[in-house]
């Protein structure tokens, strides 16, 4: 394999900031890449506390980065979605290149927006909402949709963690600790799969599993309820509760698997007489360490596109697959296409 | 939805060359696309012999091109790759933008190479390659190794007809028709979807089904027999040969599904201990309508990037995901990502 070579031979030089699993998985996917390194971790943390996977990597603080400008070539922001990136995000593009994983969904606009205005002051280039859902699923829909513009589009997410679920399910008095399983539905899917475009319910494409550990003592019937009758997490879908031990949960269930399937069926044809289906399937073992492969890939892109003059902020629908490629031109050519 | 308004709010004329299954299917999805017309279909055949479904769009001599410069802008070629493309893609891209779906993976860099030089002196853009392998197959490969480039990954195609072993049946003796399928065998696909990255020969991964049509009196042992025995295209695999009659292939096989499979199977940890899979799969009614789907959102793009000053050759792992789309970015931004 031959890889694509900087004009100058260097590498780029990447920054995480925070040091949870996305970052985790970030630190290791940039260490397997051949034309990034790892520049620096920063933290809200006491760094002395933090211990990352390489040693020769420093820990700083966060109050430290507006000196590293210039030391860094693009920051992968490492923060979450709810209140970290909608500042943080803005703010660092002034003085640094960066990428998040920003997924709300319905705040893409308005976080674009902000984030383009104070990378385009700062000369810098941005990227929000990578990873795959938003991501790869993103594009998936639009490659999807352009190629076949009569269609229905369907996402299935699972079997994987939901975290949110997860969460709300803890809060419920008397749960101590709890990982909630969301599943597709395997005869949606397979309706969809046959072309019969149904319309499909929320509670129609997925299943809920709750394993709980409940505390000593607590009224399990109570908790079910509370579980199954909660609205909008649990309510209208199929739900089932399963009750284990504190030490099943962390042994069983200590992994953070996801995955999903982007199904578009759509029609050729003068008279829509031909039925055609594109799928995008993921299947993951670990959805953190899965996310930040694709940020690091999307970082590639980024910093060529900057070399090449582009500034403010971008998405994953603005990079050329080539970009997000470490292999050279040559090789695609031979060997891929 | 709102599409995109290109800024003189005129749509792109497009020209097609070839009037066969590619070209009939490409006719349909430019009717069916927001932002293109149909301006003239090119044969080498007696054009007033050609019916074409758009009645008030010409069907022109091949010989006419020239003189059509200018009055389109972009021509889809739709022609053979073993004969045609090699001459006619550099040739025309002297005088027109065009888009090729070239699929002789070992010809891509030579062909490449003179697309680009003759698209290049005459000021014009090209795409070579475009269709779904070589194509939206090819991206998939491309970015699943961006994401995980410690991995494997496996193509699977089928079910569906393959036209050049369905020929080579045709020219045994005493065959009249015949229509072969490509099948994947389903035990690899679960194995490489499990993660177990096995190491499959080709006769591993697809077996062949053959209908065929024999004459009248015809030894249908030596037909059967030619067909497993003949070398590389049927020899290593498991095949299975049934006769039928005319009537049951024109009314049982009269159509051109295909689709396939592109898995990459990969690990990510600093230990390789997550498995993480991609899979992008197509089922597909009809081969030439779909193949035809994607070169019109292929045209969308390369028009987009002509507009920016653009020319040369390009593939499309140079179309970034936005231009193929005929939505606005406001309505990619809001509900696409």
């Amino acid at each position: 394999m031959t890889f694509f070579i900087r004009k100058d031979d260097t590498m780029y030089r990447i920054g995480i900031v925070g040091y949870g699993n996305l970052a985790k998985g970030a630190e290791c996917a940039i260490a397997k890449s051949p034309d990034m390194k790892l520049g620096a971790v920063f933290t809200r943390r006491d760094p002395s506390a933090v211990q990352i996977h390489s040693k020769d990597v420093p820990v700083l603080p966060l109050s430290k980065l507006p000196s590293m400008k210039g030391e860094l070539d693009l920051l992968l922001l490492c923060a979450g979605s709810a209140t970290d990136l909608p500042v943080m995000t803005p703010e660092l593009a002034g003085d640094f290149s960066v990428i998040d994983s920003f997924d709300t969904h319905a705040g893409i606009p308005e976080h674009f927006a902000r984030v383009d205005r104070s990378a385009k002051e700062g000369g810098n280039i941005a990227l929000i909402s990578g990873g795959w859902d938003p991501g790869l699923f993103s594009l998936n829909r639009l490659y999807a949709q352009a190629i076949l513009p009569e269609g229905r589009e369907y996402t299935f997410w699972g079997t994987g963690v939901s975290q949110g679920h997860s969460d709300a399910v803890r809060r419920i008095p008397g749960v101590l600790d709890c990982r909630q399983y969301t599943i597709p539905v395997p005869e949606a899917m397979d309706a969809v799969r046959r072309g019969e475009q149904p319309e499909l319910e929320a509670a129609q494409k997925h299943r809920r599993h709750c394993y709980v550990v409940a505390k000593e003592g607590a009224d399990r019937q109570a908790i079910v309820h509370s579980i199954v009758n909660m609205p909008n997490y649990f309510a209208p879908y199929e739900t089932t509760v399963e009750f284990i031990t504190q030490e099943e949960l962390l042994r069983e269930h200590k992994g953070l698997p996801h995955g999903g399937h982007v199904i578009r069926s759509g029609r050729t044809g003068w008279e829509g007489e031909n039925k055609q289906s594109i799928e995008f399937s993921l299947d993951l073992d670990s959805n953190p360490e899965f996310t930040a492969s694709v940020l690091v890939a999307c970082a590639r892109a980024l910093l060529r596109m900057k070399e090449r003059g582009q500034i403010g902020c971008y998405t994953m629908f603005d990079l050329t697959p080539a970009d997000m490629s470490p292999l050279s031109r040559e090789e695609l050519l031979a060997h891929y296409l």
